[in-house]
């Protein structure tokens, strides 16, 4: 696979809409549209919240029929709105499915934005005509800042990959900055192939690769009503054997994974993104359970923001992780320099030491010593910003 | 049950000690001693992180034996500090004991601070001298500033209470700030009567209360490797019934449940302390996932701050809390006044709401509206100054 620059514009088959709508504000691109020219097949990762949004409901409903577009807005998360916002979100939905003349439960919506006020119905209806009539192939970074909420950058990723010596693409866009907890971690994302993948194998290899990249990222540790990734592929009968599928693969995991990293990248108020790194662990679960525990550990986290080699606190996070861990064997690790070993504090080069702490990015390796398990972890560090940006973000 | 002024020194056969010995500060009550005129039945409850500190290992050893002294020192938690440490415990509470003229199995010992230090062993030692020299029962209040780390007020509560119409003393002293999670919540407390009561009832009733007190607050959610709890008895015979022992129970409970509202009011950082009050869930277990979620939730935490009546977020973190709950019977309230009833969210008075928000003490009470399960904690607020202190604490 090949890296490319932009984003959605890449993959071939699809156009987007952005607008500004005026749902909760009255100067921001709001409300998007992606349609396909064809009909995909769709796999849909969705929060394990149960209280879950309008558009998540509506999703899980559909996901499994051939899909044909994603309406989108922002500013409002259209959950904790009861019977009134899943008519709303159908009714949008419809109305979308008529102009493009398909059946309504080709049509998939998500939205993110605030908790518990219902949509501006007929606002958002009326926008449609100029909804469909912006519907562009050139819009694909539109897409990207149409989702963003208080993310500071818009993230999208594009690749190339080849699949038994034809050339296809693959795009991705998401949207995170806060109320990212390590069960799909994303708010929002849309990955789109041009690449005809049969339905059973890209279910099987996007949810594989979500738990590996969404799923293995921290920035506060609370879990949304709203996490959708969705990834549509269009339907024609898939010419590739599974064998075929190495760079498709490779792609795939690359979207996602340069996803999950831009999301920690651009979390709210973060200075940093660390690398936590179990090895050693008993099993691969206790080296994730000890990874999630230092990873959401508020005293790990303001540690990382105040540059300050606090193994203390990560040994700490470790031993309450409820893996198994002993004293004796555990070493902890910044980069390679040793901070703990075998239960002993190590006496370090505390200049060396602060210049790796002061990095945007480095690597805590956590070595339980008692086996094979590994697993790996992002996180942001908690700073004052986080802090103002929550306190200030007003019902 | 009386509430009285003071603290630790209203207890009769008691005397303590607190010094400034330089462990970590050149200039600080740091190490200090509670002596038992007479041997006393000891209950203590600990930590259930994996990895402990040398004291708590050292407490775990001895707490069944008949107690007649505890040593403790802050600013150093002697934890992850391998044999040495454990040796350190050991040789101070041998000396403490030889100049007591006990067994060294009667002397506990507790700590709290840094992580990952050797105590300064024979500085320690060398001023046992002055720590024996200083014992007096009217050192009450210096027992309780000796333990504080980044406590801003010293935190001692005292009560009279009458059994079998004889009038009896119990005190508490205690310390938290941080690392406050709602597992054995605080880092230190220590506990004296001076009524005699029986072992294994003392043992059922203080593990019974600590349940509902100090397990039953959080600050940031990290659980210390040093938390320590414990209570000192005379070990005379009891001539007590337990169904004579009601106001000594309400004593109990009074001491620790306000020892456990002083930690939650004097949080690091700390603007508010809020009662997380979950009723009508399916169980009393699943009222108590929905009251931790919700008050570990940093969006939560970050929109008390705010004075934000922010439901949506207490919706979300009950969503995840794993326990049953259903969106359509679900209602969230601030003191009395309802922000979500049944699924969908009500019209507010948005001044007297604001009003109730800039308490420093208020209660939201979610109604699951499932069963008859109940559940309280504590929680206060994520403020700049929690991020400043722990950024800033340097290692």
């Amino acid at each position: 696979m090949d890296k490319i620059s932009g984003g959605l514009e890449n993959v071939r088959g699809f156009t987007f809409s952005a607008i500004k709508c005026g749902i909760r504000y009255s100067d921001r691109i709001d409300y998007s549209l992606i349609l396909s020219d064809s009909l995909c097949n769709a796999v849909g990762v969705f929060t394990t919240n149960k209280i879950t949004a309008a558009p998540v409901k509506l999703c899980r409903e559909r996901i499994n029929n051939k899909i044909k577009a994603i309406l989108i807005n922002s500013t409002n998360a259209n959950a904790c709105t009861g019977h009134e916002g899943l008519q709303n979100a159908k009714g949008l939905t419809e109305d979308i499915a008529k102009r493009i003349g398909v059946s309504p439960e080709s049509v998939l919506m998500a939205s993110t934005g605030i908790i518990g006020r219902q949509l501006p119905y007929e606002k958002m209806l009326s926008s449609h005509d100029e909804l469909i009539a912006n519907l562009d192939r050139n819009n694909g970074q539109a897409m990207a800042r149409a989702i963003m909420t208080t993310d500071t950058i818009p993230k999208e990723v594009a690749a190339s990959f080849t699949v038994n010596g034809e050339k296809f693409y693959i795009a991705g866009i998401a949207k995170g900055a806060g109320m990212i907890a390590p069960n799909m971690a994303t708010l929002l994302s849309f990955i789109l192939t041009d690449a005809p993948i049969e339905k059973n194998y890209l279910d099987y290899t996007f949810r594989k690769f979500i738990k590996k990249t969404f799923n293995s990222i921290t920035i506060d540790g609370d879990m949304s009503t709203n996490d959708s990734a969705i990834i549509l592929s269009p339907d024609f009968p898939s010419p590739f054997k599974e064998d075929q599928l190495a760079d498709f693969e490779e792609a795939l995991l690359f979207v996602l994974d340069s996803l999950a990293q831009l999301i920690v990248y651009d979390a709210e108020g973060a200075t940093k993104s660390v690398k936590i790194r179990t090895i050693g662990a008993a099993t691969d679960d206790d080296a994730d359970k000890i990874a999630r525990a230092v990873s959401q550990s508020l005293l790990v986290k303001t540690a990382i923001f105040g540059n300050d080699p606090n193994w203390g606190r990560i040994v700490c996070a470790a031993g309450y992780s409820g893996a198994d861990i002993n004293e004796s064997t555990l070493s902890v690790y910044v980069e390679d320099i040793p901070l703990f070993v075998k239960g002993s504090p190590t006496e370090q080069d505390l200049k060396e030491l602060e210049s790796v702490l002061k990095r945007r990015n480095y690597t805590i390796t956590i070595d339980v010593g008692l086996g094979n398990g590994e697993s790996i972890m992002w996180t942001s560090d908690l700073s004052f910003d986080y802090v103002k940006i929550n306190a200030e973000y007003s019902t």
